[in-house]
């Protein structure tokens, strides 16, 4: 049994822009096989909750979009490659037609992994065959999406994953690494941002989804930003503070979570006689001081927040800071793991990358957002409600697949994305 | 039995401002006694959901806060009316100490009506002596924030004596009434509203909650506003078109909400052999279809919207449409159910009173936002996640417990209050 | 709040066989509303989880049963005290029709408690007319079986009443009784019972449920049966030998429900500065280890049974051991609580009365066993499914409802009941 | 995806008796992988109940039992194949120690099904080199217990593939057959028994599970039995009169389940277009009305009885019909699937294969039954609560696994057995 924690390499291929399309989504389509590579078919057919879905099921869906909302309109009577697939892996679009139950997915032994990556390249090879021939570019603009669709699913492909190895006591390593070598965390500093009207969103015709868009003036208070998000180490002062045993700090619906599903630390931790450890892609290692925190809900986030003084940037605050072009710790680094942030004289640091930032936002519409017409209008807009907005990539995060303007969006007790949190405080 | 839907009369103390702070307090406990006075202490005492509390609960709750929040702490040495009351009847004050489970609070036999009652009269007697001697302006803050407190629990007591007496197949009435006078609804017209910096929130000296404040800018893109709410006859043309039956117009939580409680119609309405009914405080009465719908979610006012063309005014723009003084149908009218808009020429109509108009808004801090500090600071700020914000005030609403800037709350599902819909749209 | 625990005296009457049936009428239907009296109408309206039912429901239930299978027969043109109590106040008789939802009977405010006292007071005036009148034999067998179904509903009512009470942290009591004198248990022996064929089930044409019919053989190996129940005190020695901390002498689903429901004593018990008290009807006392233990499910009983090297009796057993007349400590004592029992030499002591013995058996139909035609025969055979049979009586039984034949029946996990333990063990 | 319903061909050993040790051994656990030689690995990971496990999780845990109480106390010193499994497939041995949580059985990616099966030829042979040198007669009757346990997981595991592939839209079929030839159903005769004193229970040296002991006296009135089960085409007639529409035949638990979970048929049936179809191993099938009713709840048997006029047979008179040698078709037909029974003249047919014949016992002790120590005796003991007690075996059952005094049992709510019904009734 010395086999079980072992993983074979894995070899992500980094994209360099710009690439022509046909590059491009081979590179992308590339990626999400090698994501699966130090999994076995078993692996890749578990699923630990219904927000979770096997890695079988991302590697299909993803291929689903390209087949349903691409060939079937650029081909319309070729013949699917297996008809019930339409059905099987149709996540939420209500007008494709009926999905299979959610909870179920990870029911589904056949078809087979073998199966799924016959039916990739099947529908790859016609999509490239499209490619080959020219598009309209209306019909490249679905492309593009897929492909973006497909680096989000990597990025859940990865945290599912992550979820679901948890659930066996052997811990598997998805990764076998040595820890990364030791960093410190700099000392938190605050950048001072004005008052005045900002624009937000999407400009340009680069790559955007919808909810980035329009592009919208907001009239933005002075405030102030931390130079990096907050780490392990402060972290630890708030649980040894007594963060998780008073509900003063805490939302309502916090609080409640916190003594429901008795919330002790971050997802993932756990307290043995050597202090703190925490679950990675790596297998369990003692949590490190100095990186920032991760697996942290928004509501603890907020917590966190209020105990510390300060408060979650809003979404435009956020975006008022940062700036393209973006660098960081991203999925292609292969440490699946946040770093320490370094250390950056004139800027707010790693606001790319390492953790997805939870903010204060509301995930709703942007003034004159309109979603568009058709299947696609149903990928971003109808989850506009109880959701937060999540702010900058993390280290699952394909680098060519975030913005300065990218929404990310999730309920505020989840907890099984790479999430951190970013301090802002009003300007005194 | 025939005695099954006879109700005493209701008088309801009508508040001319400004009163003396002694009158005032008489005044608005007065009025929540009259709010009972239909009431056996049987239906007092009866909880139909967590989200409701028993009357008689409601009546306690409200002294609590005098007795807690005031008495306490002006009278440090006097003892309690009734040690065990700082428990049964604390809401969710985590400063002051544990709270007796909502869920239970349908089982509190005892105390009985009567000793709440007593309870009340007691409590009443030492705020008024306190007036009397005069207090410390902070004191008459606290005071002033109890009367508007005791005003929020008049409407919760009159939503949930509604949906509790709903369970009753007798489908008692909390009041004797004929039908309100025939008046058929406007035609929906539109105002523009420019594009500008504007400031919303609190301003002055009186009297607002603090998740009004601070008043701060906030840039509001040109947009249309509509004339009044949208009727009853109006939502049945959504329902006719097959607004509960396919998920195109609706939020994907709002669809699943639609399937999981086979909703159908709005809470409270009934399809018989006479067509639409819907029950109201006066009984069962066929659907007014000039006056506005009501009893609808969040869900269903973002689905109506949507499949109407337009969306749901932000509390910005619903603030840049409303003004001081207010005027309209309050509980004070007696009638408890929305009335048909009146025909105003030069802007909306019925922005006050009638029906809780939902915004798209979700309830977060204003820039600034800071609680106050110890029990107070409970009052609002916790419970900024999840929720909604709701604007305008209802026919359930004291007339003088509302403002242009206030910010009523309610998570996107629940429909038990008297919520409806007012229309926006993008200046196209 | 000095009134909170005083109740108005309870005068049960008792009832002397052979009653003709107006005495027997009348003394049945005053003992119910003697058993309300010391309640006010809200401690009559609550219900406090969906196996019980509030005391004013009880009283209208009982009513229900005379009006829809006695007058509705006899008197067919005579029409209802009010119609919609047919739905109201069925319980579970499909064939009567359909049944106000069993979980929502708290919420019934209206009827009041004072018209269902005149519910009572007109559907009585009915039936002693009738009784006046004549009537045939078969009549009389149905208000017989009316007058032993609202015995039992009295001993419901009390258990209802204590578990609802329990609620209120005020801790109201039922009875202001002081303490019973002190007793001290006997030592427990064992009586030995010779294999043999034995006929158990009801014989002769006395009154009997169909659930004890028809009489007949049984084949009983040689038991031995204890002297007397389990004492408070045998079963703390369980408790302190870790009786509910350790998987070994529980069934699996009883091991499961100590976990789930963290029981860690008998219903009722809270283990504070002065050792052990019990909630009775007489308010919180300490816990005395000579009485019997009591407020026990099956599961604990069967634990504590294989604790003790012991077993439960089958109910072929218990019915081989027990003989009428029937002696003991009934609701007519007006102690709701089980006594010490008393020393007997030649024959096992407490029988009847103090608390239902759970027995091993499975509550199944008896061989030959045929339910009545009509709404009598869902009375009882359609629960022969998952429970368990009790026998005996308690000390909130009604003396002249109990017979040896007797057969009450609970889920394993139900412990709201007088339920208590009874020793058996296989001759050695 | 044209291999979607292949399967490898199944070739199951049959056993014929006597057999030594060691041939039995090799025999019953060649059974077990030539059970799972049609499925992936995927296949045997899924898990779809609670009440079920995955196919490889059986091959684990018959294993476990091996290694943990044979090998464990034979070679104390040898260490463990790999030290978790202890806790892995350990299924409900509290006194062996924690077991992991079977609802996440399905989770269990690693070990993968090779590691499974390496540990199953590890812990092979050291069990037959222990046959081998020879071992105490203790030791080989745990040998022969876990040869029967294994044989019941092997049951379990048919039918939990069964279940979890039902979930999967393309219906894959465990094995691909053409249906079995039609075969007509005799015509249901009654055979008459005699009432008397009758042995039943386990006797003899032959191998029994402790709950088939001790052999005790019991009085059986008379009754009479009919010649087969019960068939689909008389189950259709059940159906067709409203069965599933009214409360009358039902237990009221039975009743509640066909509300709550809306049954309309047995498990796996569906109506289309050619009307009623079944489920089976080899796929979707017109359901054949000759063949026994199959895959029905405890609830819907008992049901079923009453609605024929009759009633199910305790297990004391099904045993005083049934006798040894047993003869059927067993999981070594290859079938799968109950088959018409056959025509016999002087004795009821089929009591043994096919179908598990739902008894009106509750699943008790028999008088005098005393578990083993430790932990075989949580083999059974600790499960006789809320539990039918069904006879006769399946066609999944392996032959040399039966007998007549076999004690088989589930919770009456239960379905996904190959369970049916027999009919009895009272000599009339």
């Amino acid at each position: 049994m010395r086999q079980r924690t072992v993983a074979r390499g894995i070899a992500l291929p980094h994209l360099e822009e710009p690439l022509d399309p046909t590059k491009r989504y081979r590179t992308v389509r590339a990626a999400s096989e090698a994501l699966t590579a130090p999994l076995s078919a078993e692996d890749c057919s578990i699923q630990s909750m219904e927000d979770a879905s096997p890695a079988k099921w991302h590697l299909a869906h993803t291929t689903w979009f390209f087949e349903t909302l691409v060939l079937e309109t650029a081909e319309p009577h070729t013949s699917a490659f297996e008809h019930s697939f339409r059905f099987l892996f149709n996540s939420y679009y209500d007008s494709v037609g009926e999905q299979y139950p959610r909870p179920h997915r990870g029911l589904l032994s056949r078809p087979s992994l073998d199966e799924v990556l016959d039916y990739r390249r099947h529908v790859d090879e016609r999509v490239l065959a499209l490619l080959a021939e020219g598009l309209a570019p209306e019909q490249h603009a679905v492309i593009e999406l897929g492909l973006h669709h497909e680096q989000q699913h990597q990025e859940l492909l990865l945290t599912d994953v992550k979820h679901a190895l948890s659930f066996n006591p052997w811990r598997p390593a998805y990764r076998a690494a040595p820890p990364a070598e030791a960093a410190r965390a700099p000392t938190l500093r605050w950048f001072d941002f004005e008052a005045g009207l900002r624009e937000i969103g999407h400009a340009g015709d680069d790559f955007a989804f919808d909810n980035e868009c329009p592009r919208h003036r907001v009239f933005v208070e002075a405030f102030q930003l931390a130079s990096r998000p907050v780490t392990n180490g402060e972290y630890l002062e708030f649980m040894k503070d007594g963060g998780y045993e008073r509900p003063d700090p805490w939302l309502a619906e916090g609080w409640h979570r916190v003594q429901r599903e008795a919330w002790k630390a971050p997802l993932y931790w756990e307290h043995g006689d050597a202090g703190w450890t925490s679950l990675t892609l790596s297998g369990r290692h003692p949590v490190d001081l100095d990186a920032p925190v991760c697996h942290v809900s928004g509501y603890e986030a907020n917590a966190f927040a209020r105990w510390a003084g300060g408060r979650l940037p809003t979404e435009a605050e956020w975006e008022t800071a940062a700036e393209d072009p973006i660098d960081g710790n991203f999925v292609e680094s292969g440490e699946f793991q946040p770093r320490p942030s370094p250390d950056v004289a004139d800027r707010p640091a790693a606001l790319f990358g390492d953790v997805w930032e939870w903010t204060a936002s509301a995930y709703t519409p942007y003034p004159g957002f309109r979603p568009p017409t058709g299947a696609l209008g149903e990928y971003n807009g109808k989850f506009m409600s109880s959701q937060l907005v999540l702010r900058g990539g993390s280290c699952a995060s394909p680098a060519s697949h975030l913005r300065a303007s990218y929404r990310n969006f999730f309920h505020p007790h989840q907890r099984w994305q790479f999430s951190g949190i970013r301090l802002a405080r009003d300007t005194r």
